[in-house]
Parts: C-alpha cells; sequence; structure tokens
C-alpha cells in the first residue's frame, strides 16, 4: 500500500472507528442535572417549542446543527459508489465544518431509489437542522434536488459541490484577472468539464459579469454550442453560436482556462494556443488537468491555480463552506442567496490582497506570502476567515432581507484576536 | 414560573443552545491531518467500504451511532405537539446514551405525512447508523412503523417507549413478585392504560411466564375483553371471556397493579381491593396513578413502585436502553431480539440482589440500600449497570445467533473498575 493510503486508513479506523463524536455540552453528574437535561425538566422545552417554533433555536441543538447529507451517485471523483461508501466524506465535510468554523454536523446517507425520494427524505428530516449541505449527488440529478429541496424547506440549502466550488474559483479568478490585467466582461473563457460544478462556476461568474457568448464549455463531445440538440436544460444556458468544436479551438485566444474533468487533459500545446497570461485553473483532483511544472515550463506568464494543497493558489471548497453557514446560521438566513455567495467570493478576494500573519506563512513552511501571481487566493489555515468571510456573508443576508435576527448574533464568534491567540 | 421550569429552560439554554455538540477524534491541527480526514486520504476508507460494505464499521462514526428518531405524536405524557418540540427529548435521550454508555446519537425528528412515509424516510437514513432507536411515537401506528423498519432495516430497531418500559417493569416485577411470596404464572395482574407501553409491558411479562387469562387491561371503554368490538389488533390479544368490566373489579383480589396511564387514577379505595402484599406500580409521569404516601397509609403491605427518582424503586427507562444498545453494538447485533429483551431484565433483576456499593448510597444519600421492599430495582447512578447489563445482552445476542462479531468486543468496554473510579 502506498503510505497515503496505510496513513488514511490508519487515521480513519485508529484508536476507534471514525473521525466524530456526539458530546455532552451541559452538567450530567447529579440526578439533579438528569432531571434538567431528561424527564421531568425537558418537558419545559418542549411546551415552550410548541407554543413558538422560533424557540427550537434557543432550547435545542438546532441553531448550530448542519445537516451534510449525500445519496453517495457522485463521491468525490469515484463515481457512484453509493451512500454507504460516501459516509467517511460526509464525516470529514463535518470535521472541517467544525474545525474550521465551529459548526456541528450530522452527516447523513440517503439510500433513496429515485431523486424525488431523496428530496421527500431530506425535506422530512429538515426540521432537525439549522441547515443543509448537500454534497456528492451527479448532475444533472442534484440541480433539480436543490432547486426542490430550497423551495420546500425553510432552513439553508447549499450543494457545496456546486456553489461552494464556484465561490472560491470566483474569488481567485477575479484575482487572477486584476493581476493579469484583464477583466471578466471582456474575458474569453474555455471550461473543461459541464458536471454540477463546473455549470455553477460558469454561472456565478456571469452573475460576476462574465458574458455568456464568451464561455465555451466542452463536454465529452466537444463544445457545447446552439447546434447541439443532446443537451440538458442546465448545459443549454450556455450554448451559443460558434464554430469552434474542439478544446483546441476553445482555447484558441483563450484568457482563462477552468479545468473541472480530469487528469491531464490540458496538453502543453493547447496552453499556447492561449492568449497572453493566461489563466488556468486545472482543478482535476489529486492530478490536475495540467501539471504546475509543464504549464511554467511551457509559457513563463501563465496564473495557475490547481486543487492541491502542495502547489501555490488551491481552490479549495474549505474556503468557502465552513464560513458561509456560519454567517447564514449567525443571523439565521432562510436561504444561502447569490447576494450572499458574492459576499463570499469578494469577501475571500479582499482577503488574499492583506498582508499574510507570519503564523499563516509559517503554517505553510513559507517564508512570505504576497498578493501576485503565486498568492491569490488565502490559505485554507489562515484564522481571519472565519471572521471576514462569515460578516461578509452575513451582512449580505441581513442587507438581502433574507435574515431572520439583527446584529449581534445570538452567540459571539471569537474575535480575530482571539482566534489568533487559540 | 416554577424552580424547575426556569432551572430546565436556563439549562438548554445556557451558556449555548442545546444538550449536545459534535466534536472531533482525530488530529487536525496539520495540512497533512487535514489530508487524511478529508481529501485526498478519505478517497481510500471509501475504496474500501465500495469493496466491502462491512468496513464501513472500521472506517466510520457507524459502529457505535444511534439514531434517536420521532415523529413527535407522543412526547413524554404531553401528546402530539410535533417533530420540532420533541427535539428537546431527542436531544435529551441522546445525553444519557452517552452519559450511561458512551453512545454517539444523532438525534432525527421527522415530519412525516403518515407512518408509511415516516417508515419510508427512516429506512432510507438507516444506512447512516449503526442502530435505530423510536421514540415517542403514539400507539398504534408505533407498532406498525416498528415491525416495518425492523423488517427492512439491517441493523437493530428499537422503540424505547415499548420495549425499554416493558424490560426495566419486568425486572422489578419480578423481584417485587419474589418479595411478595408470588409468582407470574399464577399472578392476577390489572394494566391501567393500553397504550405502546402498556402492551409491550404485559407482552413481555407474557414472554417470562404470565397468563394472558390473569391479566386485565383498563382501557378508557373500562376493561379489555372478549365481547368487545371497538379493539385495535394489539389490545385484542389481551381480550378474553370475563365479566368485570371496570377498575374496580378488576382490581378485586389482583396481586399486581400495573399503571401507564395518569395521575391519581388508583385511589384509596381500589387499593382496598386487591389481594395481600399488593404489588402497584403506578409509573405515570410525573404523578404516579397513586402517591407513595396514600399507598402506605392505606396499606402496609403494598410493594410500590413509580417513575419518579425522589421515591424508592423507580421504573426508568435509563436503566434500560443505553445498556440494551452497548451490547447490541458490541457485538453487531442485527437486531434486539426477544432473548436480548429478556436477559435484560434479568441481569437487572439480579444486579439489584448483588450488595450496593457505598458510592452508590452516597449518590442517592442514602446510607445503605438492600434488596427488599424499597429496593428492587437498581439505580440509574450504579456504574456496574453497563457492564452487567451489556454483557448480558450481547451474550444472549451471541447465543440466539443475531450478533456479527464475537467476544472480545471490538473496542473495549471500560472494566468494572474503572467505572468505578472514573
Amino acid at each position: 500500500m502506498s503510505d497515503l493510503k496505510t496513513a488514511a486508513l490508519e487515521y480513519h479506523a485508529q484508536p476507534r472507528p471514525g473521525k466524530l463524536s456526539v458530546e455532552l455540552t451541559k452538567p450530567t453528574q447529579t440526578a439533579r442535572d438528569l432531571s434538567l437535561a431528561y424527564s421531568p425538566g425537558v418537558a419545559e422545552p418542549v411546551r415552550e417549542i410548541a407554543r413558538d417554533p422560533e424557540l427550537a433555536y434557543r432550547y435545542t441543538g438546532k441553531s448550530n446543527l448542519v445537516a451534510v447529507i449525500s445519496d453517495g451517485t457522485a463521491i468525490l471523483g469515484l463515481g457512484n459508489l453509493g451512500p454507504l461508501a460516501s459516509k467517511p466524506v460526509m464525516e470529514g465535510k463535518g470535521v472541517l465544518f467544525k474545525r474550521f468554523a465551529g459548526v456541528d454536523v450530522f452527516d447523513i446517507e440517503v439510500d433513496a431509489e429515485s431523486p424525488q425520494a431523496f428530496i421527500d427524505t431530506v425535506k422530512r428530516i429538515s426540521v432537525t437542522f439549522g441547515g443543509i449541505n448537500l454534497e456528492d449527488i451527479k448532475a444533472p440529478e442534484c440541480f433539480e434536488i436543490e432547486r426542490a429541496l430550497i423551495e420546500q424547506c425553510n432552513i439553508p440549502v447549499f450543494h457545496d459541490d456546486q456553489h461552494g466550488t464556484a465561490i472560491v474559483t470566483a474569488a481567485g479568478m477575479l484575482n487572477a484577472l486584476e493581476i493579469a490585467g484583464k477583466s471578466l466582461p471582456t474575458a474569453r473563457i474555455a471550461c473543461l468539464g459541464a458536471g454540477a460544478a463546473a455549470i455553477s462556476c460558469m454561472r456565478l461568474l456571469v452573475s460576476l459579469g462574465a458574458r455568456v457568448e464568451n464561455i465555451h464549455m466542452i463536454d465529452r463531445q466537444g463544445v457545447i454550442h446552439a447546434g447541439r440538440d443532446d443537451l440538458n436544460q442546465y448545459k443549454a444556458v450556455f450554448a451559443h453560436e460558434t464554430d469552434k468544436r474542439t478544446l483546441a479551438d476553445a482555447l484558441d485566444g483563450a484568457d482563462v482556462f477552468v479545468g473541472l474533468s480530469g487528469a491531464n487533459l490540458l496538453s502543453a500545446e493547447n496552453l499556447l494556443r492561449m492568449a497572453p497570461n493566461p489563466i488556468v485553473f486545472a482543478c482535476s483532483n489529486p492530478d490536475p488537468e495540467i501539471s504546475p511544472e509543464l504549464a511554467h515550463a511551457t509559457r513563463g506568464d501563465v496564473i495557475m491555480a490547481t486543487g492541491r494543497s502542495d502547489y501555490p493558489n488551491q481552490v479549495n471548497n474549505v474556503l468557502g463552506f465552513p464560513f458561509i453557514f456560519r454567517g447564514a446560521l449567525d443571523v439565521r438566513a432562510t436561504r444561502i442567496n447569490e447576494e450572499m455567495k458574492i459576499a463570499a467570493a469578494h469577501a475571500l478576494r479582499e482577503l488574499a490582497k492583506l498582508p499574510v500573519p507570519k503564523a499563516v506563512c509559517e503554517a505553510y513552511g513559507v517564508s512570505g506570502l504576497e498578493f501576485g501571481r503565486e498568492y491569490i487566493i488565502p490559505k485554507p489555515m489562515d484564522p481571519r476567515l472565519i471572521t471576514v468571510v462569515s460578516d461578509a456573508v452575513a451582512r449580505a443576508a441581513i442587507e438581502s432581507g433574507v435574515a431572520s435576527l439583527p446584529y449581534p448574533r445570538h452567540y459571539p464568534l471569537q474575535s480575530v484576536e482571539e482566534v489568533f491567540n487559540s
């Protein structure tokens, strides 16, 4: 076995199975304690919540509890391996939610015979939670599932593979464009891959100013264009009149390549077709569409991001979802809307422009990090993320009218100083 | 507000809402840690589980995770207040599972439009868990719901309001009968109440030797007998030819009264109708069918149990469910069968006959506890419960062929000594 495989299996199995436990937050030593936690005292919050459902947020864990839910139809890049096999990933997501933003997570794996059965199931259990993070559900079903659940649940529902990826990609992209002296409204964009993440990324870039006619998406059949009759409604949005048919065509003179596809699908030859100062987001994991080594050896003017932690400019969803839910929960937003997503992207973008604390550089074993080609997006271990991104999301929720609580939040976030000293 | 109400609401609200949190059990400080907990390392347990589903028990929290699930249709004695209002109770159950047996619990509240919708929902999410504890679901729907889920899930499903109550009641009853010089096969039993708990209690007493023709159940229409045409199939099991029609009739010469009904429904006059050395289990909560003060003042030969912690002989479900699931999980039982329930009842019964550790007496502020009229059942704070009851359940699972693991358990229980010293 590889070192990583051995270490990962050992990590999950020892000293006890899994990565999470449920712990008590209140005293339970005496009979009196237990009479408050359970019968007869527990009848009091029950009666209060029956009288006013909002009080569930005061007397139960709902206010800080997110469900991470999957049907296991698209696990990582591994495909449809079923709900049980998705459990380590959902628990891992719970680890990241807790580690980075203090959010409690129940991972829920759903064995659903159809998208409608999945929707019904999640809707019925949604009363348990303060928010729902959908995960690793295959396209195009994920679009309809998310739409239906947003409509039917009165708590935020967020498909991270779509929006989390889009938000973090957009943040890095805006900075890359700035450094390259380009702008979204004029950027010619080639997107290799047309799954959930790719479609959501392109949608958000359009929200931020990119023009559909400048975007070429490429799926297994080639460039998506107006003459194709094999497109689902989600791909069809990006179909327009064009004579480009191949990835090579799409890359001719392109400013931006976004890869959400597979390893090594961008050749050096195709990279050379791109415009000066090309921006390459090769996000396939673990192996990007082109290795940074090959990209930089091929041309010196490339600005490069990947999904990997061992290269500069890691596009990593963990920069988004913990803080987006933290902000949404803290003002009890009823949904995570476009304004909140855009606020998160801008907050991430702006944070990358601030001087980087020494502790962050040390965590990554580098002597310094400074806004530029090798640092277009914050690092996951940056302790300012929770304050900066969550704040931006919470404020956007308030300003866009989906927040149920005003500032200050119902229980305090750590301040920046506390985060640094912790 | 009463002191209890104030204290209970404060307990649930401060310093943060609820009683449980989800915590990390593995290191997450470094980027390396996170690469094992999540991408790319997490792909390894995913692949392993896809290859062999049993490995979910090795690499995820499933092996120690129980869902406490309700639809909120019968919350405590408060009635149908809906799923959201049941959340403090389900979280409270989680507190008890963790506190007494180290079991991790996700509370799941289900907003189901029908029993079938509830069944479908629980079945679809059952892959997440190692066991399912159903709670506060009204009768008679709870019987069909439990039956269907036992049939459809490959993990233990247990409706605690039925079986937990029955097991603990049976344990105390066997000891009370012994002390009274009576026995189950000849005992004349009046059971006031014919809900889920009452029916399950009588079923288990029959399993243990009681005779249906000696049992009179009383519902709101009076004694359940063969001439009634208004009985559901669960009550009908207890209908037989009798000329008794009222509680008073049923109590004439009865050896045992079991109350699972409401406050003060057993009068002194009716108590006087019972046979010598009458056994009175007045389990209505918080106010029993007859107060111990009134019962003892009425006749000196009564052996009395209640659901209350402030009187001797508390019949409390917490004596059962944490340890029953602990035993079932530790040998990975596929179900909780009759043999396991009976083993739990006998283990509880036998534990009450052993000398009581001083620490237990001190926890209850009494100078000594000794098997007899005032001590027929162990105290919830007795640290020997986890070893004695869980062991008995695990052994019964193995002997009855529903265990998937042999002794020793896959991870160690605390020993009796460790429990005492903790």
